[in-house]
């Protein structure tokens, strides 16, 4: 059902209303609890990810409303006994509900790490239950898309790269997710008029081979496409043989010139790309044309970039579809949200989930991340509780050293308030200030982790003094 | 963006615009074209999909125009130089446009395989060709999905199995796609209270880690959730240590049953699933709670579900989330939609796509399916030109030899009319048909096709004669 317009509010999982409702019936509803959100390691083998799903979620908690039909779907649901699983009482409270209390996140665009809250949410704990899904669908896509895209711009090395990938997203909205989240990762142009339209994304696309096939020749289809729009003219080469494909292309390009026209280039989708592309750059540059651009497409990923590249491609644009927008190499980020503190007689009481997996065990505390950098580079990143302020003091997440912080470092605090008591206290940037914050990010991030194919020991996520005493306590408790 | 409401005649690629655009200026705005949407390969190295997508399909069709603020970003757009891609007749011709045309497609739920179309589309080129990627979009990833749910549907072997991939799937449409996709290829319940709302799905959860960290002990935790919903208690028992979990869970259910309820099981979401399982189950019986059910999840598939049985797991219902939802093994289907036959001066042109890889090489003509069984199975499908009709004699897939059909067969045609000259002519069937139709394919479906896990030399789609010579002798064509 892609084309739903209703209300989202019931976008959750059924165990948040049953726990929600354990929550009413035993008199906890107004219980402030705080939930992480966060992912425990970097996606497809990387050295960090590009927060991205914040816009959305805002949108999503501004709406955030059970409208009538939700209630009354509600009301009609049954336990084990046939007897109706929610009271009136409840169904009036979910009707009057709306988001109050406080989110604080990473914005769109930042470099950030495992075990870093991406968001952290401070409120009833009825209604941290209740965004949990939702949160965690949004963030955990829009991020490992974000993160994809980056490694390809990584991989292509400044070249123009192209998203096309809405035939094979995951759903309407997997596509316009993917295309959002490939330009909060870096990657400027999309096929997808939509996207275009919304993000104000630039939008690329010339022809298909159902175009060429659609006429009785080759020439006849690239001299037809010509006629009709000779501004924006990068014909596909490879409808039956790719070498004669150019020959026609750049006869087209010829005449076109003699019109004033400049052919902008050839696209190649099939084949060894990294040879037909330098049989193409040669043939395009001895006919006149080395300005002509080499677009490419076909299956191609950071990975594949990488290769071809490293094979002597001489491709100017890359073509990106289904391997970035479904994320075909790791599909899920799986980002998890945790419970790490709720409110007890006035007092915060700090949680841990308990793991025998060490990379299971979550931060208890009200969470902040402070990012210590020298003027060149991130240093290192700094988990501290809120409740406790800074000792100046952390542990080494690597040795489990005390060491102290020093002087000339800047501090950063990577989480901001977007809600405070209920209220929206954040402007989303522009597209603009998102690119800027991304790029200053990967400027100071070590060189080393900017490598997409080798994992390095990792940046730091180092735990404050009295943080890292707290969870150790926590974790020797018995339940 | 996730809660975009407004217009989606925009999703489509630009290609298709600048394409629409060509035919418009070159005369051929009226022509009719035949497209063919199908798949190469089965996915997940199986031997069938299920399709899916057509209701979604129909959504789009009948919503299908451009409105105002659509054509005001098309008309927005430039090409090289600067100057506009699109002149105003076209955008007043685009804002005029609705569907005419017919479309032919198989049904939700049934058993497809390679090189079927599994929507035909004849209509205008301009409305064929940017209708191309938003039915791609669609029918791509439901159809991957319900296939996905069927074969975990397989593995399960009659076990209940539940949907609860929303906070992993890859988007909120993504998350909806994969609830529905999932009842067509046969789960029946979700964990997405909004699927249930939308699709009649059955929905289920009792309560996550969250809700027993948020009390002091498990006990309490239990007892708390018992005393609120004693109609719906499965006790998630891995939050500390998954023995105990079991037998205090035991201890609550117990106490249940003196105020007259009973427990309804337990759920395991860690650990080594086969021997934990073997384990509570003897507990359970040996306190008095021989149905008691046991849950179980944590990165299940169906070949992890196959791998537990095969353990001797005593799991009774099975939950799965993130390698369903994004279908992780094989995230995107990869069909494709290529053009079949294009009318030129009131006669058929055909059309085949020709490729170095056979598998690529596409069908020509105005292609219909049928599908020939006997009383206890399916023995071929066999395609047809609709213009050429049927000699009785067809090719065979695997060793091109000609073949009688045999009298005692009986066919069915797979393409229903689903738009006849732009108008909606389908009734779409309830899920309960769906799953009938979906069930009495299984039925007939060769066993062998049906293992999971082994893919046979495959189910034959074979050509009718005259199809066959008309694909021969268009591929010994030179363009």
């Amino acid at each position: 059902m892609t084309m739903y317009k209703g209300s989202l509010s019931l976008l959750t999982d059924l165990y948040q209303l049953t726990m929600s409702y354990g929550y009413f019936k035993s008199g906890m509803k107004d219980t402030t609890a705080v939930f992480n959100l966060f992912y425990r390691k970097n996606p497809f083998k990387g050295n960090y990810a590009i927060a991205c799903g914040l816009h959305s979620v805002i949108d999503f908690i501004k709406n955030f409303s059970f409208e009538e039909d939700d209630i009354e779907y509600l009301r009609s649901l049954k336990g084990n006994d046939q007897k109706l699983l929610f009271n009136e009482d409840f169904l009036t409270y979910l009707s009057e509900l709306k988001f109050e209390g406080d989110i604080d996140a990473v914005e769109e665009g930042r470099v950030v790490f495992p075990h870093e809250p991406l968001l952290r949410i401070k409120a009833p704990v009825i209604l941290c239950q209740l965004l949990e899904t939702p949160l965690l669908n949004i963030i955990n896509f829009q991020t490992l898309i974000a993160t994809k895209a980056n490694r390809v711009v990584n991989s292509a090395q400044g070249d123009p790269v192209l998203e096309f990938g809405l035939r094979r997203a995951q759903g309407i909205d997997g596509s316009l997710s993917a295309s959002y989240g490939s330009v909060v990762g870096g990657i400027k142009s999309t096929s997808n008029v939509l996207a275009g339209k919304l993000y104000g994304m630039e939008v690329k696309g010339t022809h298909a081979h159902s175009w060429v096939m659609s006429y009785d020749t080759e020439d006849e289809a690239f001299e037809t496409y010509a006629k009709a729009m000779p501004n924006n003219c990068i014909f596909l080469v490879d409808t039956y043989n790719t070498v004669n494909g150019v020959t026609k292309a750049i006869e087209c390009g010829l005449r076109l010139r003699e019109k004033g026209y400049e052919m902008m280039g050839i696209r190649l989708d099939s084949g060894d790309l990294a040879d037909l592309s330098i049989k193409a750059r040669k043939m395009l540059d001895e006919a006149g044309f080395p300005d002509a651009r080499i677009v490419a497409s076909n299956d191609l990923d950071e990975n594949k970039i990488a290769e071809l590249k490293s094979n002597g491609a001489k491709i100017d644009v890359w073509g990106i579809g289904t391997k970035l927008v479904t994320c075909h190499d790791q599909p899920a980020l799986g980002g998890v949200y945790k419970l790490s503190a709720i409110k007890k007689n006035g007092a915060w009481d700090y949680k841990v989930k308990k793991s025998e997996e060490l990379i299971k065990v979550s931060n208890p505390g009200i969470i902040n991340i402070y990012r210590y950098s020298d003027s060149d580079s991130f240093k290192f990143d700094l988990l501290v509780n809120e409740e406790y302020g800074e000792s100046g003091i952390y542990v080494d997440a690597e040795n489990s050293q005390e060491n102290i912080i020093e002087n000339h470092l800047t501090k950063e605090q990577l989480l901001k308030p977007i809600f405070k008591n209920g209220a929206l206290v954040y402007e989303k940037p522009s597209l603009e200030e998102i690119d800027n914050k991304r790029n200053n990010d990967l400027y100071k991030l070590p060189k080393e982790l900017k490598n997409n194919h080798k994992a390095s020991l990792g940046y730091k996520v180092n735990l404050e003094k009295k943080l890292h005493e707290l969870k150790i306590s926590l974790l020797s408790q018995k339940r």
